[in-house]
This record gives C-alpha cells, structure tokens and sequence, in this order.
C-alpha cells in the first residue's frame, strides 16, 4: 500500500477555515488524503472551500470529530507539531528525521501529524499524547508559520521520500509484534493513574510530575501490543493487593 | 556574509494580494528578507498586510516595479519556478537540488528566485530568461500549489541548508536529565523481578517471557535517572502493600 494512504492531518481547533482549506490543498498537491478536524471553530466554510480551490473533494471527506484521542484512535504513532521548548523536553525531531520516521512507519499502520491552533498550537496536555514532537526548522526572529504553511511542509517531505523510492533505515523494522494504538496506550496511562493513586504513589504536589514523566517515558518508547498487555496486568496485580490490604492511601491523597 | 542575504523573492503578475503577505510570511519564518513585485495587480493592500502577519516589515520593504528585467537586474542567476512541461527542455532541478545549487552561488552573488501568476504561472518568455528552473515534486493528479506555498518549500530548503550541521540528528538531543547508568539499569531488572515475584505475577512457565519482554521494553526506551527512581517507587510500593496484605504468592511459584 501506499504510505502516503496511511497517514492523517489532525488539525486541532482550528479558528480560521481559510486555513483548513489551505492546507487541504497542500495535502492533496502531495498526496495525503486523510483530514482529521478536532473541533474546528467555524466549519464547513465557503473561505475554506474557496482556498482548497481542487481540493474540495479532501475537505468533503474530513471526518469532524470532537477530541483529540477520537482524531488520534487506530493510530499507532502520533505526531505532534511544537514550536516551543518545554519544561520536560519530549523526544523532538526536525521535520526532514521526523518524516523519514513517519513514512517508514506508515508502511506498517496508521500514523497521525497532529497540529495545534493558530495562536497558541497544542497544548501540553495534547503534546503528551504523542509519541514525537516535529519542529520545522525556521527564523528564530520569528519562527511562528502559519498553520497550513506546516502542514505543506511537512507534507512535501513526506512527498520527497515517495517520489526518493529509497527508505531510511528503522531500528525497530522487523519488530515480532505491532505497535499499540494510541486508545489502548491512553488506556494504559488512565489504568496507572487509578494504579498508582490506589497505591498512594501520587502525591497531591507531585514534585517530580510523575504521571507525565510516566507518559514520556512510554509514549517514546512505542509500547507494542504485549508491551501494553504486561504493563496493565502488573497494574491490576498491584491493584489486587491494595484491596487484599484493605485498600488505602496511606501517604498521599491519590491525586 | 549570510547567503540567505543575497537572494531575492520576485513576484511576477500577482493576483492576490493576500498571496504576496503571505509569500512575505513564509519567506521570514525561514530567513529570507528581500521581496520584489512585478506589477501586482492590487497592492499595497490590506490582505496583504493580514496575511503577512509580523512581517509586514519585509512587505514595507519590498521593491515594486514594472518589468521582469528590474527585478532580476543585479542577480548573476536567476531561477523561474516552472510546474509545467515544455515544449523545449530548459535545464530544471527539483526544490532541493535547485536550493543546493541557489545556497552555494548566494554565497558569491545575488539570486533570484522567480515565481509567476496564481492561474498561469510564469510565461515562456520569462522562464527564457531565467538559467535555471525549479520544480515542486507533486501529486500528478492535482500539481498545483499555492503560489505563497511554493514559496514556503523552496524558503524551507533554503534553511534547512543554513542551519544543516546544526540541527539535532537525535530525537533525544537537549534531555533535561542523564541517563541511567547500566548497573542503575540492572539493579532496576532485579528489583522488577523481586517485586512481581513477590506479586505472583511471574509464573514458571513464563508464557509471555515476562522479564525478557521488559528487558526489552526499558533497554530500547533508554531510561533516564528519574525514571528508574519512579519505576523502583512503584515497585517498592507495591512491595509494602504485597507484605501489609500478609505477603504470599497467590498464583504462582514466583520463580
């Protein structure tokens, strides 16, 4: 199949339509299909039928969903667009090493480029669900582009490595099971809060932000199907003994 | 001198206006700063302006003239964006390569780069005059972009030669913490082994491999040195609870 086939545009409350059409366009010129809007403020809107100009017929099939993990689900890479530098760095690639990862991968299940608002783009919490942060390379003087400007670029990498015929080498190719999908690795993650909180691991200030140090740790690891299977099954063992016990949080208030 | 510096943006013919702020856009976020109008058919205008965000100072700047020839006047190259076939051959290069080639000469001399009207592009008397062209790779079944989007690939490649050498090759680069040292690592395995032991969570069997898939799981991921102390928290915890509970195996051997 055709990687490019495998691959959706998430684009997450987006306030200008014009700019959903924009880059409906940009994907059509390079052969993406796949438009996701988490939802968009104003939508449909004849400015974005307008700026899609031929690519009308991508912007028809955009799936309108209301959250992120809806726009995300069966996808078992989600890449997330992030201009800033955070507090708790996140594994970050440029969009030349992002995309040689993202087409590779794309060859073997669904992968999802998410992209944030015109004015502030994803939010932290939204960052966290993704397993890699993209950065386009630009002026630090102003290294804001607008959002379907993104979207073209990144698309037209991903272009560029269709129309190369060669693919970039992958460290996990040839891994004996499949990645878990975002839906059953958020799934993870809520069953470690409730885990952990029963336990009184969580404490209410959480000096060291444990649930998002947790998160990077197994979003950039890429959990694979067992991966997920064990980690839960330690979780509902431990869960077992804290009832066995007589339940409790005895040191913390299990935030 | 910066040979980003020494390359100009011309515009020939523009229709919208809201492409030449846009083209403005693009070309700051990736560096450039010289924009030359061929007689726009409507500007300056307050599209313009909108879509050029915080660059209107490059728009403030940009030389209008008449005629293809002033714009280009002073450039020893100058490279026409050509989507189209043609009827003769001119010598045309891929954005990348074309950028290769323009990088290299704008560290000696000025260069142009020439993009033609929205509907019609650039005619063959202006590619004619140009030494080289420059083509976007795209999808045959819809091939044309934006005029401010082909802008905003070709700027792209242009910077991603400048800051090539610098850009980070690891997803990894700039971790606020060290990773963990091999025997911190191993004391972790021991630990994982001691605790679902005590749990009953490993079996004699082993079906899954359990300790063999985490090794494999926390090997891969690279653990840095708060997370083997959040893991090991867990674990201790989920010790205290197993012995508050009476201790036991209830499930298995424990082995």
């Amino acid at each position: 199949m055709n990687p490019l086939d495998n691959i959706r545009v998430v684009l997450v409350h987006t306030s200008n339509a014009g700019n959903i059409g924009a880059a409906a366009r940009a994907m059509k010129n390079m052969g993406l299909s796949h438009l996701y809007l988490v939802s968009p403020h104003r939508y449909p809107a004849d400015e974005a039928t307008w700026r899609a100009a031929n690519a009308a017929d991508l912007l028809d099939r955009a799936v309108v969903v209301e959250t992120f993990d809806e726009a995300v689900a069966g996808c078992a890479l989600a890449v997330g667009s992030s201009a800033r530098e955070r507090s708790i760095p996140w594994p970050l690639l440029d969009a030349r090493r992002a995309c040689a990862q993202i087409y590779t991968e794309a060859q073997r299940h669904g992968v999802a480029l998410v992209f944030g608002r015109e004015d502030r783009g994803l939010t932290n919490e939204e960052l966290q669900k993704c397993q890699l942060h993209i950065n386009i390379p630009s002026n630090p003087e102003y290294s804001s582009l607008n959002l379907a400007m993104a979207v073209q670029v990144i698309a037209y990498e991903l272009r560029m490595l269709q129309v190369a015929g060669t693919l970039p080498a992958d460290a996990m190719t040839g891994w004996d099971l499949d990645y878990a999908n975002a839906d059953a690795v958020e799934r993870l993650f809520t069953h470690f809060e409730q885990a952990l909180s029963a336990m009184g691991f969580l404490k209410a200030d959480a000096p060291k932000q444990t649930m998002t140090r947790l998160r990077r740790l197994f979003q950039r690891t890429r959990l694979d199907t067992m991966e997920v299977n064990i980690l839960r099954g330690i979780l509902t063992s431990a869960q077992y003994w804290v009832r066995k016990a007589g339940g409790g949080k005895p040191d913390g208030d299990g935030s």
